[in-house]
């Protein structure tokens, strides 16, 4: 069962507690800006991160923390990303750990910490230093504290995302549930954006590692907004085994995996279906290459391009900006190796355009806010899904006229 | 001397005519759509050509032609790319030099070709076979025919690009002209847009081939309006010796070669400087990098990024996304390496935000087309310029309501 909207009814694992409060790192917006998430026994835990060379404070704490076998708690701060903050960056993201640690009754290397939001300014330590005992004080297992907690990861995000996904595995119930954040500035590069993801499952920490990294890319590195991998793209798995599992092998290792990636794939699409300013959301399926790494090559330059983007935003199969694309990848390939179909209609085969009704296709674009766009060859069996967003005179707009 | 606007004043070189005339490949428009340059000796003749492995027939037919000490004649149609056309769409492209070979009364492989525009339609042969002898009657060395041929290969662009500079060499005045076309699709790699450059200096086409890359590497290669390489990028010079000047040599083919980079430079700004929707024409300087690549990577990645150029239509000085894209290149470097300048103010300085009047920079910026951005590193000597757009509302409308 997987649901990916911003209901109050979410559950989270068994033993995980979460809120969000407004602390004013936001200002006085009563907006919220500080999510804690906190497992009451020692969970196994993961991350991926940016591979950005110019990274957050946060992402150089938390990286050296995992894998882990004994994480507790995981604090995010919104409106502020803590990144190009030099030293006092790096002391402040350490102190965020420390005043959590305190509270949680734990090390501050059990703690995990996140920020996103502006770069380039210091974090408001007093908010905070006042937010996070306010935050521990509400901590609740709550569908409602759930949703607080995706919700203070927010920036420019216009909803929450959270994703709860329950498995039988050896016949206890176990849930893994995830939320995540992103807006713009979405272009991972084998890393992604914020997301938490907790289960009661048990896990060793490399197992939860491995799960997380297959999970990782598949789901959040094959989406893109505008190509840009961000300074604090952070994703974490948290498992604390309070389902009462055996800790995981097997098959119910295998189907704890396959549902990890289930619930990182529907978070990548609902920063997707929030992607700023955008009218469609697009999946791009690109199948017969020789290895996965062409697919992939072939999936993110059509992702990316602003001509493709354009083109959909007006609804129009154009088939040439397409194919172009697969011409600039690098790719061994002719346009003779291409068969392109846009919802479902072949539009383009081995080569050469093929007689369809564009009005009919192009006011099913017009008028459905999903496009597929879906590119077969004949190398072999490798292939990619990726979603993307179109671009739109909105999302200019959001991204010039933010400062007026 | 440099020139490099719409002027009707600009010479030929000795030996050459050209034309553009209006065949039909536009419709009844009246529109020019169909330029011959035509040399009446023999020239040394090089061409650089996309790399794009999907690529329109005219690439494949002159990409074989070249490097070649005996060219004659190049022919251009635009309004339609002869791309992605298959065998008939090769077999149109060899019949067009095969039309201008019999009117020149030369060899058709002594005939280059290109065309731009739509990708995907065959060619109206009728109206090119009555259109090549058409142009050849009304062949002339006049700066009106030398307009129009330039005017004859623009799609959307919205001024045509002539570009001319005169040197004296040993003792003999030799002149280089170029015409250039381009306005969206602009993201060379290791090839560019349609130009021609003529000269009535003598060369092997060794020196031809040689001058020619090296010139394009530092021009019409470091340009981009989105990114994206097309299927028709070329690049041609002839060099047909009608000056009476010796073959190069030594000084004197240094000097011809700085001149033919000139050129290059110069009609690859044009391009920029006639983007789609642009507001802003941006350079962007890298300085300090160990190896040409690192600086080419980071110019280029800032070059093609939809939130640095947004933030530049928005007239914000924002150096965390120029910042972030550094990072995001996977050259080795840290915060602390990067300083940063728009339009001559440091803003960033080894690692920390530099207090600076953001207001004066920002208005600036707002009532000014041209924007600097300068980084530096403390690596080497490794440096690259490049040049690019920002990104509008009206590129989107450009891209996007085209069908409508």
């Amino acid at each position: 069962m997987t649901e990916n909207n911003a209901s109050e009814s979410l559950e989270l694992p068994l033993g995980f507690q979460t809120t969000g409060v407004a602390c004013g790192v936001k200002g006085d917006s009563g907006v919220l800006d500080l999510s804690l998430f906190v497992s009451d026994r020692p969970a196994a835990a993961a991350g991926v991160f940016t591979q950005s060379k110019v990274c957050g404070a946060p992402v150089k704490v938390s990286r050296q923390r995992v894998p882990s076998e004994s994480a507790r708690a995981v604090v995010i701060n919104s409106g502020n990303a803590n990144a190009c903050t030099g030293e006092r960056g790096l002391e402040d993201a350490q102190q965020m750990t420390q005043l959590v640690a305190s509270e949680v009754g734990c090390n501050a290397d059990e703690v995990l910490v996140c920020s996103t939001g502006l770069i380039g300014h210091f974090l408001p330590m007093d908010a905070i230093s006042s937010g996070i005992p306010a935050a521990h004080k509400q901590l609740s297992s709550s569908p409602e504290a759930y949703a607080n907690a995706a919700k203070g990861m927010m920036t420019t995000d216009t909803f929450h995302k959270q994703v709860v996904r329950e498995l039988e595995l050896s016949g206890a119930p176990v849930r893994i549930s995830g939320a995540a954040k992103g807006a713009a500035m979405i272009g991972p590069n084998m890393a992604t954006m914020l997301a938490v993801i907790m289960t009661d499952a048990s896990l060793t920490s490399a197992d939860a590692d491995q799960a997380l990294r297959d999970a990782v890319n598949q789901s959040f590195n094959c989406i893109s907004v505008e190509g840009h991998t961000s300074t604090s793209d952070t994703v974490l798995l948290l498992a604390n085994g309070a389902s009462g599992t055996e800790v995981l092998s097997g098959d119910d290792l295998a189907a704890f995996r396959y549902g990890v990636e289930e619930v990182a794939v529907d978070l990548a699409k609902a920063i997707i279906q929030d992607a700023e300013g955008a009218d469609h959301f697009i999946t791009v399926d690109v199948l017969g290459l020789r290895t996965r790494e062409e697919a992939y090559a072939i999936a993110k330059t059509i992702s990316d391009d602003a001509l493709v983007k354009t083109a959909i935003t007006g609804a129009d199969p154009n088939w040439g900006r397409i194919v172009s694309c697969c011409g600039r990848t690098g790719v061994d390939l002719l346009e003779t190796d291409i068969t392109l179909q846009i919802n479902g209609t072949t539009i383009y085969e081995r080569g050469t355009p093929v007689e369809y009704d564009e009005t009919v296709l192009s006011n099913q674009m017009r008028d459905n806010r999903d496009v597929s766009i879906a590119l077969s060859f004949p190398f072999g069996d490798a292939q990619v899904r990726f979603w993307t967003s179109d671009l739109t005179k909105e999302y200019v707009r959001l991204n010039s006229e933010y400062t007026t």
